[in-house]
């Protein structure tokens, strides 16, 4: 998980960067991103104010770092689940397995992408479009080379990508809401592939 | 279309209240909540600012009424194509058909409902979920009834309903994003028609 995991590369960075980060993620979650305050952030990652401005210079250019590193962590694992899988039903069953660890484990990352910072930041357009784009993409690429394969009919593949990227979201932002989320995550997971098999007209 | 038909209920509201909300639709969707300002809203209404005030006390007030009235005008269309129709595979199309004659010839409402307000206005929050819990039941409700006629499989109608609007709203989002979404937009009912009933599991 971003700003958690023993990942190399991010124990490098700084450690105090790493915990406003991890702050900040908590923060925006539980208090939306325009009553969230520097004071908050530095707060909760005990750290100095001083401490803050030293790597940003306000709350809009955190939250738009917050925003890309965690969009690139969610693609990353999601892409690298669709390539240790070689059949597109099994790549389906990594992507969405993969994507409800992320949501039941670190709500707040799904939280922060999907919903707290749309339209509140302007900055953020870019990014936000960039994000969907590489989302569809997610789904895209194993798509064509299931059709290339044989796996699922011909179709256009970028619209059913842009189906499949919005029927996960809205459903794993469905589970999210429910307060027994843990019990119910392997069901939801089940109908998702049932879903994601159906739509695509997988054999 | 929502403060441009000839609806009597509208047409027997202020015409002055009726002109700045039409404006406001158009500016919100140009310039971002953010960036509109009361000024861009009278100066497109053609009203005094002094008239702005005898209706809403603040920008926020006017942009939660104009998402709820929205909103409404939204569900209600997609509810009576629903209505219109016995069979499932027919509900379906004609669904797709109003919420696509809608995203084409007002886009801004769509813009509106899909992406201008998330996150921006506190007050608005309530709202928005209750919009996406009537946008599911649209599909929800004929899903439910395709079931008990045997025209689709047993499944989770809920989760199926919350990924067919997640999907709906991913595409036509995708179709405005396209200069030539008029064209295409045949082809995208089409694509969502063959997308929701492959989903279904539609017999």
């Amino acid at each position: 998980m971003p700003y958690r995991s023993s990942d190399k590369t991010r124990q490098k960075k700084d450690a105090k960067r790493t915990a406003m980060m991890q702050a900040a993620v908590q923060i925006f979650a539980e208090r939306g991103y325009q009553a969230a305050t520097i004071r908050d952030i530095v707060k909760e990652a005990d750290v100095s104010i001083g401490t803050f401005y030293f790597y940003f210079p306000d709350k809009e250019t955190l939250f738009v770092h917050l925003y890309e590193e965690t969009a690139d962590f969610l693609i990353h694992t999601l892409q690298q689940a669709a390539n240790s899988r070689t059949t597109f039903a099994r790549q389906v069953d990594a992507i969405l397995q993969a994507y409800v660890s992320i949501a039941i484990f670190e709500p707040a990352v799904v939280e922060l992408l999907l919903v707290a910072g749309v339209g509140t930041v302007p900055a953020l357009t870019a990014k936000t479009a960039s994000f969907r784009e590489k989302l569809i993409l997610v789904w895209q690429i194993p798509l064509t080379e299931a059709m290339k394969k044989g796996q699922v009919p011909d179709q256009n593949e970028r619209r059913t990508a842009e189906g499949l990227v919005g029927a996960v979201d809205q459903i794993i932002l469905g589970l999210l809401a429910q307060p027994d989320r843990e019990d119910i995550a392997a069901g939801a997971v089940r109908d998702m592939n049932q879903f994601v098999l159906r739509a695509t007209g997988h054999y």
